[in-house]
């Protein structure tokens, strides 16, 4: 038995995870980012202890427990090097849960952890090399490579989201200008929709399907009206697949996996965003004569924050 | 004791190669590149046979034969699947060679292979992951994950040229625009100073370099140029390395190695290019708590294709 936690910059989710990767009880807290990081921790802590609880699960049948955080991470020590939005620096996770549980704590990247249970029991199951690709408010990733995750030598590896791949018209929180994340997140395709209707020189409904309100305007939206036909919303998300197909070319002409998920909030808008995908890649293949890797959607959702930290010990 | 060759578009190479990645004999012979496949190989066999005679090893003392290949080959079956030079497409060249000598042969992509020499032997010596990048006609690169070559799923892995880091005046060979080698190689770095000079809207002393003769301009005299204050030249040196240090902050967010290689040609212009290349890279660092992987000069030059071949069937 396995405990899996997902550390998020709102909600605390615990899950009580069985070897097959199925979540046997879960549970929910709000995070309270800003507080002091012994507090959060004790949070969860007792969110743990809640979970073992009610899953009716002594801490003798618990093997370890696994961390996901929204940051980087050292999975070996537990150390979180760096978590914007919980303002977490050279925080000493592991050890502190560690000490209290007396069992391995092994702690990652959530996008790492979310591409973890996607090998384990998701789109990408089984498969020698893989990567997932979460599209939200930013853009994460994971790598699993001779099928164990890979993250690096200093556990920056897997930053899929500020892999650079174009100019773009305003910089990423990093620093950095053109980061696939200023192109290919909600985040980044909304900016753009806003920034070209202040420009007022396209034809398009997207302001209206907001009910008139700018800051109402969700990828959701977007997409709806690309796929209704709408002028601005299509060359919206035209430009938002074109940079993400770079970012997956670059994936392939590196790691050349068997197969690249994709979740996150954007993944919800399912084949159409795939099929897109699919056309914009072909073009761009290096190597005519290789069958590179599928384009396939993530199949866990949320349940992956919890499933893939459960698993994290086992796949160290 | 091991076989490695260097099967380039111009030249074979073939060495004799003790256990501690040292050269005992060499040969060289001209490919003739366009000749019917069987007939290069039939060089290759006479050149090994001739290698073996000179160095004094017999046929039982070797272990096994390693060959890169300007292409993409799969090291397990020693397929050839692509190689643009020699027109070679699906060529069983491992199974020829081990047919011949009976002995395990084992074929990769000649970046791959010098990755693994300077692994072995060179500036990555012992780093559990580090990537090899060559910097000549064209760009190369060459990957090592846990003290092993990694070539991806479909020997497609490591293609550091193909990444897509901006856009370019012209298109790569490979039919997409904005590949990292139409932007870092030699012929990326001369086609744009061309260009440039076609313009003529920059003073620049690089013709007179050149004695006058366009076709004469290279690598070498834009580099000097640079060093010497022209403006174009800098102009175009400092487009190189904006590029290239895209190339490797990609490298970075993805795989985290302790150490990024330089080698080729154009890595010849030394320290010049790897102070550039820091500057540059620091300013698009996504994560200012890491250390990340430093960046050296490769330092096994035109050996390596000859020690990495000869380590395929160790590192397999």
């Amino acid at each position: 038995m396995f405990i899996g936690v997902d550390l998020g910059g709102t909600t605390i989710k615990v899950g009580v995870v069985n070897g097959e990767g199925r979540i046997l009880y879960q549970n929910a807290r709000p995070t309270y980012a800003g507080r002091d990081y012994p507090l959060i921790i004790q949070d969860m802590i007792e969110q743990i202890e809640d979970a073992m609880d009610w899953a009716g699960v002594g801490l003798e049948a618990v093997k370890s427990i696994g961390i996901g955080v929204p940051g980087l991470a050292e999975v070996q020590t537990g150390n979180v090097i760096y978590c914007t939005n919980l303002s977490w620096f050279n925080i000493p996770l592991g050890r502190e849960i560690s000490q209290h549980f007396g069992k391995p704590v092994f702690v990652e990247n959530d996008a790492t952890v979310a591409a973890l249970a996607e090998y384990v029991a998701g789109s990408t199951k089984g498969l020698k090399n893989s990567v997932f690709i979460t599209l939200g408010t930013g853009v994460g990733g994971g790598v699993i490579i001779n099928h164990k995750i890979y993250s690096g030598s200093h556990g920056a590896g897997s930053e899929i989201g500020h892999m650079i791949v174009g100019e773009n018209f305003y910089n990423c929180n990093c620093g950095a200008n053109g980061c696939l994340e200023t192109f290919a997140s909600a985040t980044g395709l909304i900016k753009y929709v806003r920034k070209r209707l202040a420009e007022r020189d396209v034809a398009t409904n997207i302001l209206r399907m907001a009910n008139g309100r700018l800051e109402d305007i969700d990828a959701k939206i977007i997409f709806d009206g690309a796929k209704g036909g709408d002028a601005l919303a299509q060359e919206a998300v035209h430009r938002m697949v074109k940079y993400l197909a770079i970012g997956i070319i670059n994936i392939f002409n590196i790691l050349d996996p068997e197969r690249i998920a994709i979740g996150g909030g954007v993944s919800k808008v399912g084949d159409y965003l795939i099929d897109l995908l699919n056309q914009e890649v072909s073009k761009m293949t290096f190597c005519k004569e290789v069958t590179y890797g599928d384009i396939v959607l993530a199949e866990l959702g949320n349940d992956a924050g919890i499933i893939g930290a459960a698993f994290l010990g086992e796949n160290s």
